[in-house]
């Protein structure tokens, strides 16, 4: 296969490279031991999403995972239930960690784009007693990763904190993008932060810093945090240096969502002749369905590949394009390009 | 609360007192230490229930819940994943184990009675990777249990084996009443162990031994079975007393299954005009649906137990009504009576 | 190999088999489903027990391993840690439950037959905090199964109460065998249970009868233990046939055990000679160390079970002769003579 | 309490922060995403950590912590056993991991420093049954945190190499500080490497990197590391940012560690006299046994944190001396006169 130079990765928003400011950010950092509670870079990131989300409390991991799987841990004791979407990212990605290690059950409600009937949800509940596992936590992820970057609105998640609060029940939002949402309906991040319970936000994919997710919370429960992240292997040292790039992002890269989504909707109307968008696109990722296509997944990657442009095969018939913050307008016009040549062979 | 002397306790299958002649095998049986694998009567027991499946071997268990968390723990690695519909009892009545114990991961498809939809289930099937958490099994349960005691057909359980087999995953039985679903389809047992790696099967519900259940599989499974069956406490001594019990019930009471069945039609039958059957009644069992109904099910249920008729509250609209060994004709007469007039008011 | 009739089965004494009055219990004992908490005669069992150790509640559990490990979950948190002395049967034969089950993490002094240390166990204990594993509970053996059958003296009991205290652990009493104790020692059973936070104590040993342990705590922790027995599959239906042996066990096997202790001193003293005695014989257990004898464990097992005596291999130089219910005292002039002999060549 | 500007930061090596040379590094690394296996710093510095040891290949962990449980939990499945001394780090501050997240039970030898008497270990293994929990791996910890930097001797590593060979177990190196050891006894780290099926190996202590520990082994061991180190949540994408530093403090740190071990003499030295030195100082940590002194733990630190000289408190009367790339001559000079003149009143 000819591999060429790289003109478009548009795999994942995880490919993003540290920007200049952002290199100068982290060459600068004040930093401390962060196991010590010591770093000032790490504290003032904290202090600055906790405020974002008007919540008490938040704690920098290394990845979204953990900050995802602390959250789960912090709500649901062993043997006890997790409900969310077929498709999530919690049940999906995270090597089945709820269950491996905070042994945490799950049932799934079906996984269509990023929609959500309350109505299925509140179905699933199961009551605490002696009899049967007793649910204690409803999870969404907003926007939703293999749900085409979809955005849950408003309505859907008032509705679900109703139905959480009625069963006594915790809501908690995987809010990798997070900031797609915001971006793409105008909500403001404390107006999300005010639904749930716990949230995990992540500083390393659409927002472009090379390592980084905060879990937010109360005061009591990120305290409680700290101690399971030193268990999953998460109290990093002089961490301030990731710190501050996060801070550069929060400062620099959030309004700027709104290109990377412009982006993805002139991939997506590229595109749309063909029959193969599996949903509309509201933010930064574009889901393609192949099933009516020429090519299979695999082989329309290999062939774009070739062409310097790279996609995520999701599945035999599935593929996925993510905008970012290092795919230029150029880039999208190349791929625009390479894409629709493919496909109409 | 009046509470009358019970006539009709139709709770369970599972409340079923040993008779006469299952004492007299109780009482007379051989024993030895079967942690030493020394108990004749439990070695007899497992050859029994093995060649009934058609399978290598058989391991005896003091419930149905640890045969079936050991067949999943045998199947199924840490942060792997069972499949399975949100209603099944592994799920639900097992105070989830297989996550808490077995680090066992789940997604569920949505149940609606006894029915699969086999596209469904291979749909969620994910591959092994690094990327995703592995499918490692698909479990179903037969007859259902809150599916009504509905009964999977053999043509779909014979198209979940060849998904399962062309995505190289296990296939678990929660077979229960796998011997009311035998009696009411006339599916010899030896058919069903055929499509299946692991079964658990029970002989304390229908059958009506005190106690005791098996996980039956290949012969390598259930030695290391064996190993996890002492992890769970279930690694009995002379457990030879309940496993001829056991014995008892399998000579004499699986074909008398069909007098359950007969007196559950005749139930479902009398109670089918006032719109409250949740499913039509196949086996054993009668699941009640009380949204159309003058009275919710807490009340239908105290009002009959004031007549000495006991059901299953299962939600505040949904009770269920069982038959079994020790429920007379006369017994059923009595509770069509109670459950008609009360629903009738 | 010869395999002789036996007639001394010195391996362990839960190799007993019902008596007929015991069978008799059982065959006519009064039964209900127990999960429904409706079973008289485990009602009753667990109300005699709680009683003879001053406790509020008990749990009836089909093992000894059950019993201690829901103790040990009731606890310990994940993550949190148990000590205990490397020997003892919690970390030794119970498959790792502890952690496998319940992430109960252990750290262990060394074993020396039944002998405890109050120093040693004090200062391994670890605060509670944010850097290290917090002790949670210190657990003892009662007789000590390893430890030859040792009895912990009442005044080390106290001081490890007393240590447990002043850190705020809890501490359990596997007392698998404690009724040896209370029978060697005369210390009342309900002097035991008050040390103690839970203590699982066993039927099917010393006592006779085929199947059944009880966990005894407060009510408040045994009703949480009723989840955690369902959750490890131990959620017997007619457990009552078993209840009626145990009840049966108590009424009338616990004061003989000084006649198996007067049989294991027999034993011992023709053993004495050979300085192959591991420990002082206190109760039932005979335990040997055959570093100095001219034949190794698994040499001296093949050649009594040759003469119909068996006895049980702990390594290649240690092992273990047991007193029981089911060995007379002919079988005790019958091993002792084959022994000897043995020794003597 | 006065709190004067820090002079000497004595408290542990965890607390250096990044020199100019090493934010440079950092600034100016080439990165990618190392979920994808694409971050060129990454990638260098884990062929030659892997190199360093002889080892077929490592992978790149944000602390210590989660590069010691991913090694435990590759080999060692659920139920089985980890044997390691009573003060080791992966029983004590890693907060329980192995058994809440692996299912791993430990026991422990009593610690005294970093000596091992081998038959102690040796006489502690189990082997592989269905009666008792079969021991796994042995993990040594070099050099020894609460021994005090003691260093384990070539002979004592090499019997236990034989014992564990013997009992076909696998044997773990804690070698957060393994470097130390290396520049002490001046033996090869390839060496080291040799005797171990796994090793963990920390950046960010000694070494002075802000963040990152690698876990070393087999090709095929660390292909399955990737998954669990996903499953921990550590999967970190720019990672190369913290590589680069690390591969910097490979370059620069090791052997000026002399220099550190040259200062912790000085102070050993002066404060010898007063009988406080809990074992002779071999590397860069001093350990205090206040037993015999005028002043408790608490006391001494809180005095000399007044005068600009922290240090670690590990007990009422234990507290610990940790020199490192921060602590300057000058620094050393200072805390030597302010402990000497605390510990004389």
């Amino acid at each position: 296969m000819i591999v060429a130079e790289v003109i478009a990765d548009l795999r994942s928003d995880t490919v993003t490279r540290p920007t200049a400011g952002m290199r100068e950010a982290m060459a600068t950092a004040e930093v401390g031991d962060d196991v010590y509670g010591e770093d000032p870079a790490v504290n003032a990131l904290e202090a600055e999403v906790a405020a974002l989300f008007g919540h008490e409390a938040a704690l920098f991991c290394p990845t979204g995972s953990m900050a995802n799987q602390i959250a789960l841990q912090l709500l649901v004791p062993p043997g006890a239930e997790l409900l969310c979407d077929a498709d999530a990212h919690v049940v999906t990605y995270e090597m089945g960690a709820a269950a491996a290690y905070g042994g945490i059950t799950s049932r799934t409600w079906p996984a269509v784009g990023a929609e959500i009937d309350p109505d299925v949800v509140a179905g699933m509940i199961r009551p605490d007693g002696y009899w049967a596992v007793p649910t204690r936590v409803i999870a969404v992820e907003q926007t939703h990763n293999r749900g085409g970057g979809g955005v849950i609105s408003l309505d859907t998640l008032r509705e679900l904190r109703r139905i959480a609060d009625a069963a006594q029940l915790a809501l908690h939002c995987d809010g990798a993008r997070i900031w797609h949402a915001h971006v793409a309906d105008g909500v403001p991040l404390v107006e999300y932060g005010a639904l749930f319970d716990t949230l995990s936000v992540c500083l390393s994919k659409g927002l472009g810093a090379p390592v980084g997710s905060l879990v937010v919370g109360s005061g009591e429960r990120i305290a409680r945090a700290r101690v399971i992240r030193k268990r999953m292997g998460g109290g990093m040292r002089q961490a301030g240096i990731l710190a501050a790039a996060g801070r550069y992002a929060l400062a620099h890269h959030v309004d700027r969502l709104a290109e990377d989504h412009a982006k993805a909707a002139r991939l997506a109307e590229a595109i749309a002749p063909f029959g193969i968008l599996a949903a509309p696109v509201r933010t930064n990722l574009v889901p393609l369905d192949l099933t009516k296509a020429s090519l299979d997944a695999p082989t329309l990657a290999a062939a774009a590949r070739a062409e310097g442009v790279l996609i995520s095969v999701l599945g035999p018939r599935t593929a996925r394009l993510v905008t970012h913050l290092d795919v230029s307008d150029a880039a999208i016009t190349h791929a625009t390009t390479t894409l629709t040549t493919l496909l109409r062979t």
